[in-house]
């Protein structure tokens, strides 16, 4: 039976491709399956951001190789990038005694 | 209520505090509580391997700034590139129409 991290990177996998299957390239996110999945799956962090650039500049970001579109190891490092600053601020709290 | 993503993103945090706050910094994992996280976490990763040095091995690797513990940021890092390692094969295997 996977562990609780084999299924989180599981998650990870299935969600890229659930998005990245829609059209054109099946391995990579267009801009509208980028916007799709980061509207749907995001939806607490986009909820915050009143930018109304901040899909454009998000795929500009995670866009390394520049082809206009973003693979798997592109999108891992936005996850991963996010996920670090959710810690951060996690452990600022604790350390502050706030939590 | 969290997003799929959201949950794989904070099963990640929860995991790595989880382990790290066993023992000494709260925030870092040393090597036993890494052992620990790796051999109950990554259990099928690991049934696989052979190599008795393997747990030093990744310490080493993922000790970026070499103060012998490991911080969120290097885990992650790690978590990331096996979940990478993970998708290659699995593009691998659809491309060649396995699955």
């Amino acid at each position: 039976m996977p562990t609780q991290l084999e299924n989180a990177m599981d998650t990870l996998i299935k969600i890229f491709h659930h998005y990245s299957g829609k059209e054109g390239d099946k391995y990579k996110l267009n801009k509208g399956e980028l916007k799709q999945l980061l509207t749907s799956e995001l939806t607490d962090f986009l909820s915050c951001q009143k930018d109304p650039q901040l899909v454009d500049k998000i795929m500009k970001d995670m866009d390394i190789n520049k082809d206009n579109e973003v693979d798997f190891n592109e999108f891992v490092i936005l996850v991963a990038a996010l996920t670090v600053a959710c810690n951060d601020f996690l452990e600022e709290q604790l350390k502050k005694g706030n939590w």
